[in-house]
């Protein structure tokens, strides 16, 4: 079994209102000091024996499904396991 | 400025039907060799300089409004920047 981490973000260009509701709020709880909350995905994938490559693998399932590469970033850890 | 990386995971113990539903995803796309998903928030926290204890601040926010400590666990990186 080998576990992969991967990280999808929205680019840098892109808003994000979901974290600056999350700023906002963390304001008016007393954490003014944070200036900017950016919100991501991070998904652990286990993946079992295969002949595949792991990292073009993951890459393909990146670009097909797991993040929308048009307002995206993604980027990805892979850790052996057992 | 000080960049923190926080992970919020679900609990083990708890079903996870949004990784299940990208697991059975994957499957029909090809990609049986992945045995399971988990899904779960990044965020990128811009931490302005304070005379605070940055870990304990993030450790409170994490606490009262960035995890659900009932189902979720998380984690979090300090990362020094500029």
């Amino acid at each position: 079994m080998t576990k992969v981490k991967v990280f999808v973000t929205l680019k840098e260009s892109v808003l994000d209102p979901q974290g600056a509701a999350v700023q906002g709020s963390l304001a008016k709880m007393g954490y003014g000091e944070v200036a900017d909350v950016r919100i991501g995905k991070y998904l652990e994938l286990t993946i079992s024996e295969t002949t595949r490559d792991i990292d073009s693998v993951v890459k393909e399932m990146c670009e097909k499904l797991l993040a929308n590469t048009v307002i995206e970033d993604y980027r990805f850890e892979v850790e052996e396991e057992n």
